[in-house]
């Protein structure tokens, strides 16, 4: 059984000059895994139309889910729907339903749905509205694409909405063991032990703390046995280790 | 005058599944932009050999600098080097120079150095090396891919190291404005101004802090005048601001 696979698209200038640290991704990591998708593939991009285009026509092909995050807001740099339109050959316009959270929304705070605010309305043909409980502004569904905020709050809060509605596989089961010795020192003993076990992914992550040179070794699979079967192992070839 | 353009990925499935959350992609943004080097993408992909090979062929196709993180270390699941070696089209084994560099930091700390440290030393022909300060294990250039280690350390120790030898071009000038105003409000004359001066990258960043929904409102170019003048311009729009 193999899990569906996801990709993500960072949409931002701010991410690639360094202005703005990401945190979208890895929000979205931590919960894809839990959900039992999995995420095969991440890209930053810069606010640019043509460019938005092609990777969401890329990504949409190659993976069962397109995650994005940024650009849908008032401002002239918002730009992510209609990229994403023409990337999957849809209409996009302002939409009734869009515009009627919107205009909701600025009625009660007493606010002008002004021009600039009802760019947030512009849905493409054929898309199913995504909730943002937070600021209304609605992210949508067109195809295998998923278009959020990039406002990590909003992000987060879409993504919530939206992620029980995807059919998830098995969630990946993993557990680690800390060992206080190098990669260098280990590397051979590991490296048989994922040889003879394929179906856990078996990863080895060197970390220093308190002068100790040590390694954090991560087992990963959907299959909760073997995941057991070798930490056992583990515990055998690295006796000191907790 | 146009800036070296330069693209990143980030390797290693700990990233993918939201247990380590990626830091080194923000550090190369940040100094990139410094250096006058445009970081025009980022992509983040697991540790598959095919996958390796293609994105780097990709992205070295695509631009002028090509800047790796992750999988050189000693054990079984550090395959950068292999695959970088095969998408240029070069040959890859254990190299002298790399060995005697390995040889002389484990003879000095007492330790062995063992088939698995070894592996550290397999170099793609006609790479240059690059030095590695803190645990002497080296990245390497091969054409315009630059490959650095995963640990955030050593990473931003070897892109010290390496980016003084890389021509840059005009560093970016930016600077901001903070409005206390919502994005919707201020988007329309923001609009206008981006339009009047296209040779400025005008940014709109919303935030929330005590209350106040405000947009941080940035202004790049390589061209300090043009921000200068965008900068006046912003104020002049909102007085109010700070």
């Amino acid at each position: 059984m193999t899990n569906p696979t996801a990709a993500m698209l960072v949409i931002g200038d701010e991410i690639l000059s360094g202005r703005t640290r990401d945190s979208n991704m890895h929000h979205l990591a931590t919960v894809l895994t839990q959900h039992g998708v999995t995420l095969a593939e991440a890209r930053m991009i810069s606010d640019d139309h043509a460019s938005i285009v092609r990777h969401v026509a890329e990504l949409s092909e190659a993976f069962d889910h397109v995650f994005t995050s940024g650009g849908i807001g008032p401002t002239h740099d918002d730009i992510t729907a209609e990229a994403v339109a023409q990337a999957m050959g849809a209409a996009c316009g302002i939409r009734d339903d869009a515009r009627a959270i919107l205009q909701a929304h600025y009625d009660k705070s007493g606010q002008e749905l002004n021009e600039a605010r009802l760019r947030m309305a512009r849905i493409p043909d054929g898309a199913a509205l995504i909730d943002n409980p937070i600021s209304a502004a609605p992210g949508f569904t067109l195809g295998n694409v998923h278009v959020m905020a990039g406002v990590p709050t909003i992000f987060e809060a879409m993504l919530k909405g939206l992620l029980p509605t995807l059919t998830g596989g098995a969630p990946m089961v993993s557990a680690s063991l800390r060992v206080e010795r190098g990669e260098g020192d280990i590397a051979g003993p590991l490296g048989d032990l994922a040889e003879a076990n394929p179906d856990v992914s078996l990863g080895s992550y060197p970390f220093t703390q308190n002068g100790i040179h040590g390694s954090n070794v991560v087992a990963r699979s959907q299959d909760g046995a073997a995941v057991d079967r070798v930490m056992t192992a583990l515990g055998a070839l690295f006796p000191e280790a907790r």
